[in-house]
């Protein structure tokens, strides 16, 4: 099946930004044809020795091949190479696809020198079918011959399935008296659809940094990003966040702890781009018309309050009601009653846009629906919720649900 | 605004049952205009002296007025009135909304010769606006002039919302040498639409049946339907379940705990007819044009088997493939991966129809598509999935996701 060709986003940025180069990355893109046709479905990446590695993965329980792989070649490792194909998921293959897995790191492991161990793999696409291994292997040498360092962009579109535009963002960052970069590209636009998609991102920076500092880095960028949003509450298989320090800029002394007060700045720019790649994710959220930002304050916890963002932003009923330019904040309400966490009914409060609808646990009588209907007919939604019971807040983003998402999911296969 | 009248959903029992009189109880519809023109939305029942209750409520922490009223009058009460009024939710809104339901019981109470708290009261509709209860304390009196024993199926009717069909069901049991009656009544097509719907149940028995003992036999009952239905995730502030026994027919000596070995019969059709109301709640589903039955086994335990059933009927992407007849199994594995739950992925098998399609963690090479592709064109549904860890099972229904949802869902208000 070649998919039918998807048209751009309503909502994806004006352009993808251009990724400068970062000393100790090479990259490139090749078709391979796994599944689809006329376009890159393989990216390989290539680090300067001595390159630190962190990852987060999906919680699912049904893993693919390639997140066991890349979880148990983690603790403590190094990175020489990143091989990531889309079109096939190597997930549900059984044996099989430990053995694409397997054999792929070690074609990788050949060209760039190193131990298998030291080459993490990631898979997207179609999931359930044998991956191809020996098209990817065969594709290795001519594409390792070519390696630029200015290929981040050819990069991001390698990774794309349903995808209708390249994510990719950049960010500079002090530490120290150094400057450092930092580039990433990320892909996905259901949290998953299992036949096309996943959620992978990879990050990379020119920095030196010890694994375990980057380690808890990443897990609070992440947090506070690609844990923070959802397109359609499902999650797949193969979610993975990748980030390599290859150490050409070495900050003197070197940094030995993620409290470094040094790392201030790095941490800002790192968790600003994180949020700028997930935020691109959810704008190409599979049918979304309007990206949708959901704050809820005065919960119990902060933990609580993500779940109750996280209850109004999966709710269908909300969904559909933004993709109607619906103020329906009844709905709202019923999404933050089945969220399990404590709220109180008679002190909840709701503003949409810049109007409050709701407060003391009723409509605000007489409140001006005219900025309430201009706003929900905008591209931005924002949704804020007080829920009268603590300090805890949360922010987390989402897209609408809309005849598109059944169009792209519940179209025949062939 | 007057909602656009639907089509009935295409897995519309061929006819409502006519439910029997029953001994006890006498009801009686009216139209009073709260939302609906030209049709009923109140429901006034009275039953005789020393009628035992039962109930079971949403689990939402944004409950409505009605279901505090009613948590609040149940342990231990007997019954002697149900008021049910659809049109107006009466939920989110404040203190005018607990005075609402106040001045109802009264008047009701005045009417059947009772305390207040003998009357049991639900709402379903609009979420937010008040409730103008002064319209149904005007009905009150003639409705209650007119009630017959007869008007069961009115009363299916009365309780309607954005429901295709009215919801009824009847069965009748042995307890000892007594032969007694059991009738329901439901409504509910998303498992809540803030707008205008809502679940609720209400089932008399003429049978003599302590109060405990009925609420023991209803909760199990419950577990194994309404709580094994699933439309879209959502859950109503309203969702009620309420039984009453009339105690006409009063087997000797009598029943005094719910493990009494006469009960067995009574337990049978209690169960049945309950799950025949959850099974024509899901076939009233919104945009629903699939009804899909999910069997999980090889869980770690029953309620580990209900978790994974419930991640698969609620994804979106599960139900979008469904609507779209593709026998997507991927994403089943998908779904299993996210439950939270134990699964060995290497042991997963899938079913779909009488197809074995996955088997050992692999897709079964070779399986026939033939059958699956007839399957999957059906009206009805099934997909099994033994996740391979131990002897937990469960089964769970729901419907598809369709363009008809977001039809429903995603319209303008005027």
């Amino acid at each position: 099946m070649s998919p039918k060709p998807l048209t751009t986003s309503p909502l994806a940025p004006a352009q993808t930004p251009a990724l400068p180069a970062l000393d100790g990355v090479r990259l490139g893109a090749a078709a391979c044809g796994l599944r689809y046709k006329g376009r890159t479905d393989l990216l390989l990446a290539e680090f300067a020795p001595g390159t630190a590695v962190a990852g987060l993965f999906t919680r699912s329980l049904t893993a693919s091949a390639a997140v066991d792989w890349c979880r148990a070649a983690l603790p403590g490792a190094s990175a020489r190479a990143l091989v990531v194909n889309s079109g096939n998921a190597n997930a549900f293959t059984g044996r099989a696809g430990i053995a694409s897995v397997r054999a792929t790191a070690e074609a990788a492991a050949r060209l760039a020198g190193c131990r298998p161990d030291q080459v993490f793999i990631a898979s997207t696409g179609v999931i359930g079918e044998p991956l191809d291994h020996g098209r990817i292997v065969a594709n290795l040498p001519a594409l390792h011959a070519g390696l630029d360092d200015a290929a981040w962009n050819d990069a991001a579109r390698a990774i794309m399935t349903t995808d209708t535009f390249p994510k990719a963002a950049t960010r500079a960052a002090r530490i120290g008296d150094r400057t450092v970069t930092i580039n990433g590209i990320a892909k996905g636009s259901g949290m998953i659809a299992p036949d096309l998609a996943t959620m992978l991102a990879f990050v990379a920076t020119d920095a030196a940094l010890p694994a375990p500092v980057m380690q808890s880095l990443l897990k609070r960028a992440v947090e506070n990003s690609f844990n923070a949003i959802t397109v359609d509450s499902d999650c797949s298989t193969s979610d993975t966040v990748l980030m390599f320090a290859t150490g050409q800029v070495a900050p003197q002394p070197p940094v030995a702890a993620a409290g470094d007060g040094r790392l201030r700045d790095f941490r800002r720019a790192l968790d600003s781009l994180l949020l700028d790649l997930a935020h691109q994710v959810v704008r190409d959220g599979e049918g979304a018309t309007k990206f949708v930002t959901i704050t809820v304050s005065g919960a119990a916890s902060k933990r609580a309050a993500r779940r109750i963002a996280m209850a109004i932003a999966n709710s269908p009923l909300v969904k559909t009601a933004i993709a109607g330019e619906d103020a329906n904040w009844g709905r709202v309400v019923m999404a933050v009653g089945k969220a399990g966490e404590r709220a109180d009914r008679d002190r909840l409060s709701i503003s949409i846009g810049d109007t409050l609808v709701a407060e003391n646990g009723m409509v605000r009588a007489g409140y001006d629906e005219a900025p309430v209907n201009r706003h929900m007919r905008g591209q931005s939604i924002e949704i804020r919720v007080d829920v009268g019971v603590g300090r805890g807040r949360a922010t987390v983003w989402t897209c609408d649900l809309t005849h598109g998402y059944i169009d792209i999911n519940g179209s025949y296969r062939s």
